[in-house]
């Protein structure tokens, strides 16, 4: 069995990961986006894309997956060498195109490299769960808020923005962009009641992948620091796209769900 | 010339608008939604909405006008009227299509009594802005982020969210959905800067009605306090749809905008 390379950005992915794999594994960690509390095996920079690559390749590695969040880098034009430069005007071009665009990309060039890109999904399923109703019970309310929610998301992901958006009793209340979930949630609290009438249901947290997004990269994820957010919220419940969002922790969750009263749903 | 009949919500507008009419109007205001400031000549129910068309024809109203700002009221059902019940199914099912579907079924209804529903803008063009800079001076980053923008309010308007969404350097930082503008923006004055590069634009807010609404009713509005939160937001400006956003005030929105160093452009 040929090496597996984990592409790690910040978080606790990288090492979950590793732990989980069956196999020894590299971690290459991007250069200021390094996981927490691990020694990487591999520190590169964007600008030297290709040498890493190179090395990946000297090293018997094979599958590469990317896990751990990661911003967009500032490039230094100064650090490029030779190799990488010529890929630059590749990834300039699917830069403009967007972030999806951006990431089918960078998964392109690691093949061209003769390197599998696996997804997280796909080597530890565990970490994505399947469907089912995770914690707590679902109404009628909810499912509709849930359908609209999943609507409004792959209206979103058209236009390569966000993929989150609150849904309560068919109103969205509010919009994931940039500034991301826990921005989204915390714009929220202080809002003071929105639903028409409370006994109609609380609203949910909707989680998805943008439509058409490639699974192997850039997976949302959810954690129990979701839950509690989602709870001072004032919502009833998170609701995900089954196989298509990272749990790093589900039974962490579970237990901050339960003792909140909310719902936890992979539909 | 008939009489015209301004439906009033809250807000400076349904004054503003019975000023600049050459004719006299009648200012029909919604129970708990009258204007500040204003006797209504007549108070209604959407209970009792038959009543009131009944009232309008009666008195020789042959136009109306929307102006101002209504949140869905509570209904009563004790309160319906035999007229107005047989309205509800109608109104029910646009109901549950949405806010546009809603507001469409609204305007037929008034339409079957006889009345002619007409825009803020048909009666008054100069309260809705025609394409202009009318503040500052627009450069082609800023109109690169207002056609970006654009195509988000427009994919956003296809599941009936928001009107407006701010966008700098490509990027959406914010997404309106219920809490609206004033939301949006206080969202953001807490984050800190989200642009990779403040010296490549400082972005902007996008206003516009939802793609496909009934231009005669719940336009978009501006005004100077928008200004100035937009300001407090850190960003260079305000693009909205031209022929599509009330500004009530616009002398009053250049003056703080010429202030703060913002550029205002409808497009």
């Amino acid at each position: 069995m040929s090496l597996t390379a984990i592409i790690a950005g910040r978080g606790a992915l990288p090492l979950a990961l590793r732990a989980a794999l069956p196999e020894p594994a590299l971690i290459c960690a991007l250069d200021g986006f390094a996981p927490a509390g691990v020694a990487a095996d591999i520190v590169f920079r964007i600008e030297r894309l290709a040498v890493l690559l190179d090395d990946l390749v000297a090293r018997g590695v094979g599958r590469v997956v990317f896990a751990g969040a990661v911003q967009r880098p500032q490039l230094d034009p100064a650090l490029f060498d030779p190799k990488t430069a010529m890929l630059v005007p590749q990834l300039m071009a699917a830069m403009q195109a967007g972030d999806d665009a951006t990431l089918r990309a960078v998964i392109a060039i690691f093949e061209d490299w003769g390197l599998a890109v696996a997804g997280v999904q796909d080597l530890v399923p565990a970490l994505v769960p399947a469907a089912a109703v995770w914690c707590g019970a679902v109404t009628d309310r909810d499912r509709a808020d849930a359908d609209r929610a999943a609507a409004i998301v792959a209206a979103l992901g058209a236009v390569d923005v966000g993929q989150g958006c609150v849904v309560a009793q068919g109103l969205c209340l509010a919009v994931e962009a940039l500034p991301g979930t826990d921005a989204m949630l915390a714009s929220l609290a202080g809002l003071g009641p929105l639903r028409p009438d409370p006994g109609r249901g609380r609203g949910l947290f909707y989680k998805a992948p943008k439509p058409g997004q490639d699974l192997r990269i850039d997976l949302p994820a959810l954690g129990p620091d979701t839950v509690r957010r989602v709870a001072e919220a004032d919502l009833g419940g998170i609701v995900w796209q089954a196989g298509g969002v990272i749990c790093l922790d589900l039974a962490g969750m579970q237990a901050q769900a339960a003792a909140a009263g909310l719902f936890l749903w992979a539909r």
